[in-house]
Formats: C-alpha cells, structure tokens, sequence
C-alpha cells in the first residue's frame, strides 16, 4: 500500500473528535478505497486537557494550532476551529502558504475569504476542500462542482440550516411560539446559547454564498445575500400558513440575472418562504437539509440528509480526505479563481412574486382601509385577506394578505407607503410563496 | 488552455444526439470546468442517413464503430449503444484495450461485464465511468463512490426504474388497472414496445447491482438479484394498500449480512414495496428516481432526480466527460476490481418482515378457512384480514392480508402449504412493506 496521507487536526470539538474516531473506526476500509491509509499525526485546540472521549495521546500535540502548517510530517491540515478570521484564518494561510492542502468545515471563513484562499491552493498546486461547510454529510458541494458539471445552473436552493428547519416544523407540528420551541431547542442542544447565527439566517447565508459561487461561477458574495431570519414567526404565521396550504421553511435561494449593461447579477435570498404541500422541500422535517439544483440539462435534482451533527460532518471531512488521498486536487470553486465573475447584486424589485403580508394592527375602525388603500395605491392585487378576529398582546389584530403575483417592488411600495403609521403596532412582516 | 479531450461517441439514439447538443450548448461552460474543451472527433451508430436534429458533418463517421477505439486522435469513447454484449462490449473491450478511457451509459453490460471491464481499465490506467448507467442525471455513483467513502453502508435502496414508478403512480392516481396504463405509458413513450427489461424489474436489478458492488466492495453480482416485477399488481392492491397508509413503489434494496461461516453475504431484491406515506420514497412520483444511501457516520442520504430522458442521461454523461478532462482516472467500483469480495446470496429466509398477502380465490365456502390454516402452520401471524365482498373475473374474490413481523421463511411456508390448492385461482402475490 502506498504511502500515507498524514493530517494535522486543529480543533477539537464534536466534529474534531468524531473524525477521529472515523478514521479509527472506518480505518481499514478507508484505506482500502483512498488506495493508502489516512494517518492523523498532529492535533490541537484551546484546551489540551479535557476529555473529549478519544484518545489523543497517538498524536503529536501543538499548543500554537496555527503552527501545525509548518510541520514536515503533514501533507494535509484539518481546520474544525470555526470562525471567519482569528486562528482558523492564520492556519488556513499558513497551511496554503506551505503548500499542504486544507480541508475546512467552516463556513464564514470561506464566505468570508473563499476567493482568497482558492486563489492561494491554486497557486500552490493544493486542494482546498470544504464539503463539510455546506449542509453537512449531503455531498451537496461535490454535486455541484463535478456531478452537474455539464450543465448551466439556472437555479440553486434549500434547506441549509437544521436548527431553524427543528424550530420551524416543531412550531407546525406544536402550534407553539418561536421563543418557547427555540428556548426548548437549546435545552436539547439543537440550538446554541446564542442563536442568532443560526435563527436570522445568517449561517444560511454562508452556505448560499458558497453554493451560488460554485453553480454560477461567481465571486463568493456573502454580504450582498438578502437575508431574512426566523425569529420575528409567529405560531399564527405558520397557522395561516397551513391554512393556505403551505408549511413555511427557511430557504436560501440563488440565481443570476442579466443586469442592464448586459452583464450577469446575482440574486441571493434566505428567508422564510410558503412552500407548498406539493413541493419536496416542504416534507423535509427537523434537523434535515436538503438543497435543490436545476440545471439546463439535468433537470432538478435534490440531495437531502443530516444537516449537521457529528457524524454526518465528520463523513464529510473525511469524503474531502479521501479525494486529497486518491490524488484529487481540483479547484474549490469549480472554476479557477481568477475566473470567478466578480457580479453585481441583482435588483429583485422587478422578480414577479407572490407574497404573504401579516400586519399586526390596532383593533379600531378604518385600518384595514388604510393597508388596503396602500395596497391600491402600490399597484399590488390581493388574493385573499383575513384578519383574525381574537385580539392579541395588548388590542393587536393579526391581518394577513395573500397577493396574486405581481413585482416585489410593489410590496415594498406599499410597506413604505404604510410605514410610520399608528395603526401598525409593529413593522409588517412579508414573506414570498415558493 | 490546454489540449482537448477528444470523444468518439457510439450510438445516436436520442442520448447520443442529446450528448453532442449538450456539448455544443453548454461547451464554453464546460472548457471552464474542466480546463480544457470537450471535442467530439468521431461518431459510430447502426444507420448512417437518419435525421437526429444534429449536425454530424464536423465529426468523422465509422461505418464499424468498434474500430473506434483503434483511432489514434481520441481519448475517449463514449458507448451509447446499448445492450450487455455484442458491439457494445467489443467496443468496451476494445477501448480499454488500446488504452483509451471508456464511458457508457450501459448498466446491462456493467452488470454483465463490470467486474472484467474495471480490470482492463485499472491495467491501463484509464478511467471507466458510467454515471448515466444508474438512476439517469442524479450524481449517485459518484455520491456512493466518493461523498461517502468515509462511511460503511449499511444499506443502499431506492426507486431505480422510471417506467414502473410512472406506471404506479399513474395507477394510484388514476385507479386503473396496470395493463391499460401500460399502454398509455407506450403511447407516450414512457414505456418501450418491449416493455419487459423494465416492468419486470431487471432494469432495476441492473442497477442495484451496480449500486450493491460499489457500496459493498461486493464483485457485481446480477444473476443473484432476487426479482419481481409490477406486472402482476392490480388496481385492486394499490387501493388495499392506500387505505392501509401505504403506496406500492418498486424498490431495489441491498444490504449485508454475515453468512454461516462468517463470511459477508448479499442480499439484493427488486419488488415492488408497500412503502408508508411519512416515507421520502413514497412521495417519489412520475419517472423519477430516488437513492438512498445509509452510512455508519453520514445517516440517511437521499438523491432524487430525472432517472431517464436525454437531458438528465446526456448531463450524466458528460459529468463523467469533465471529470477525465480534469485528470480523474479513479476506480470505477471505488476499490481496486481484484479486491472486490465475491459475495454469496444471503439466506433472506431469516429476515424480519411485514408481508402483504393477496390471493384470487373461488367464492365459496372454507376457502378462509384453508388460507388462515396454512398461515397457522406456518407459524405466520396475521395482522388484518380484508375479503372484498364483489366478486371479479368469473367469481374470484380477493382476500388481502398484512401479516405481524416475521421470518420471511414462514411466509414462504405458508405459501407453499397452498400451492396447488384448487380454492386459489392465481398465484398469490406476496409483498413487504418497507
């Protein structure tokens, strides 16, 4: 058997400590596939002694992670630090600078530096390879750079975030309020002590930056993703919702555009969306991700699994490892770096759309005239209206619109028309109908 | 940019013809991807005058297409003809014996011929893929050979004939019997004139096999897939089936099990299933296809997609296309074809199963009483038991049963107490659920 692929680990956290055990576990079978053995050689972390249920004691310990890269005896570095700057950066540098290959599970830092860091793997010759940062164990990055590689990508979407997917189908199926099933999420560990990452949608958007970039040879553009969380649901949103026959989920959304010099834009969107009963994704329940590509000549296609958790990150990582073992080096982001469009943010105002509209108003005569009035005024078409009879919080009525489809720049007409008005107890929330 | 990866394409059906589109259409796109153009230098098929809406005037014409493989300006062939021997395999043979890279769509001569073929082609050093072999356009050779290789599968199913799963949605939807839907699916041409290789279940069986020997680093094992086609269903067994929570799919299944001298056995069937609505397989309509992949470390993952067609076929095609431009020789089981284990048919006997059981039966009187006294002696436990009341086809009756779980031996005892009894008027039609 030939040689080795020898790894430095930094970070060991769940996910550090569950691709150990791995390669311990799945070893010989590993091997027998990568054609050569994985050999952890070097681990690191914040904290040297605490028990994290393996057994470190194989293993070369560095106290300073980000020098693991300038060691002679590692052919590939593992960074599990998380983090879009600070030590997870310095290593990922460090390591590309030293020409070893780097396979990463973090997602802001390659939201964040992706362009970056490709740019500096290709200049050494090296993967960089980060399958983990993307919707856990789903071999969702490797579908898009290599198993619809033929095809142009009109459209790439999902489910990218498991602890909001968790939050919102145990709303659905509770009937309970965000803040009572996410306080009960952090109980169970399915969500962090502090969620916002994860509930305004944040996390997701890391993702989509990462997947748009791949589908539609793009610079990596985290900060023009529109994003939109969670937390401002209601268990009566999601009520509505079912009613109209639709469950909400949170989903990032990409997809270009011609701008007007004739030049690609990219459009890019998380936000809770109405998905219909109909769709795939609306069955996707709990902590599940599932993403959706369609190409021109594949057609739609949907890859759905563990979304995050030890395990299936673990089986990601050590996917990447495996490729590097066998002599796959290719380009991070599908294309050479230098050729990722840098492209303009779409305008979306012009996207034809429906929406759900909820207004929560103040239990007097003459509101529903003002929003409807607003509504005329902004050119948008009402589908259906309801406004729940029940008082809430304080006097507040919910009204929630449905509207036929029309451009989204007329719903952001009418929400401006009716902002600063005292019939509206709090900002309206508007969702779109996938 | 660097050389071209020069094709000699065989076979100009529509996959054929759609392949040299895909090319055309999307080849700007694809030399970025690759790094280096995709050329088609040479085409082959049966006739030579046909019009097949693209323009074969750039491409030199081999009146013998298995002398294709002898050209010295290709690098690849790509064989579309069809069928598990004749030119289709001398032209694989040929291929990989003048040392050239062969991809194909052709899952009857991989299930055939695979294991012979991945020796040739690791003797040379050249790559065999055949992506668009199994499941259409979805990237599920590539997801089981490489997005989990870190794993142990414990168990690959999945809808894997577009046809049959047309045929049963169809009839669910529908409520019409299999042999007129069937001739609607021909009509359309969904279905072929010869319907047999897909409605008897040996497509899927092709391709499980395929699936079964990359999960399992099993030898390709065809003659050993357990196989029963749709053709026997009726109208009557899907409407027993929705009112007890199930849809009927035809799945293909493999696992593992340890045989009597502890050595792994495989188990691989084709059948249609009674699958539970909460399932993601049950919500797979039309001539989709869908795979799920279980691994030790990733979980439950599902691939969905196009499962046939030109686009879908021809994209998977030209996947396998971009990846050889790009240096990816791989193996095409995943491990080397010699380390491949020859694996015996496991005993299925011992499995733990619900059955559905549906006999036609003469209307009259004891013949309750003979079916509940086989599945007594057989030690068979039944669940439900539903007679309908009209009579059908010259006074047969159909009684359904599910049985508790159980051995599946005792079923088969059960069935064979009943054999040759006069009170049954077919065959009775046995069933798992999923």
């Amino acid at each position: 058997m030939a040689e080795p692929l020898r790894i430095a680990l930094a970070g060991l956290g769940t996910v550090g400590a569950g691709v150990i055990r791995l390669i311990e576990a799945n070893g010989a079978l590993i091997a027998g596939r990568a054609g050569r053995p994985l050999q952890v050689v070097a681990v690191s972390a914040r904290e040297r002694n605490k028990d994290r249920g393996v057994d470190l004691s194989p293993y070369a310990w560095e106290d300073d992670m980000t020098a693991m890269a300038a060691r002679a005896d590692v052919d590939v570095v593992v960074e599990l630090v998380g983090g879009s700057d600070g030590p997870a950066l310095t290593l990922a540098r460090n390591a590309l600078g030293a020409n070893k290959a780097l396979v990463t599970a973090n997602k802001a830092m390659i939201a964040h530096h992706g362009l970056e860091l490709a740019g500096m793997a290709e200049a050494a010759g090296v993967a960089l390879k980060f399958e983990a940062a993307v919707a856990g164990g789903i071999p969702v990055i490797k579908g898009l750079r290599e198993g619809t590689a033929a095809n142009a990508i009109e459209r790439v979407y999902g489910i990218l975030n498991g602890t909001c997917n968790y939050i919102l189908s145990t709303m659905e199926s509770t009937g309970r309020d965000f803040g009572e099933v996410l306080k009960e999420a952090q109980e169970l560990g399915y969500a962090e002590a502090d969620p916002t990452f994860d509930v305004e949608g944040i996390d997701a958007a890391h993702k989509l930056s990462i997947l748009a970039a791949i589908a539609f040879g793009a610079q990596v553009d985290f900060p023009s993703v529109e994003t939109e969380g969670i937390s401002r649901l209601r268990a009566a949103d999601i009520e509505q919702a079912a009613a109209l026959g639709f469950v909400i989920r949170l989903i990032g959304i990409a997809d270009t555009e011609t701008g007007a010099n004739g030049a690609p834009t990219l459009f890019q969107r998380v936000c809770p969306y109405l998905v219909p009963h109909s769709h795939p994704l609306a069955r996707v329940d709990g902590a599940t991700n599932a993403v959706v590509a369609e190409g021109n000549y594949s057609g739609r296609l949907l890859f759905q699994g563990a979304g995050a958790g030890t395990g299936p990150t673990a089986s990601a990582v050590v996917a990447d490892l495996i490729d590097i073992a066998r002599g796959d080096v290719g380009l991070p982001f599908s294309v050479p770096a230098a050729q990722l469009t840098p492209m303009a943010r779409a305008d979306a105002g012009h996207r034809i759309a429906r929406d759900y509209l909820r207004f929560m108003v103040a239990d007097r005569p003459g509101v529903l005239a003002e929003i409807t009035a607003a509504m005329r005024d902004a050119g948008v078409s009402i589908e259906s209206m309801i406004q729940k009879g029940r008082a809430e919080e304080g006097g507040a009525v919910m009204v929630s619109i449905v509207t036929h489809e029309g451009p989204e720049a007329h719903v952001d007409r009418a929400i401006e028309l009716l902002e600063g008005s005292s019939s509206l107890v709090e900002p309206p929330l508007v969702l779109q109908l996938l």
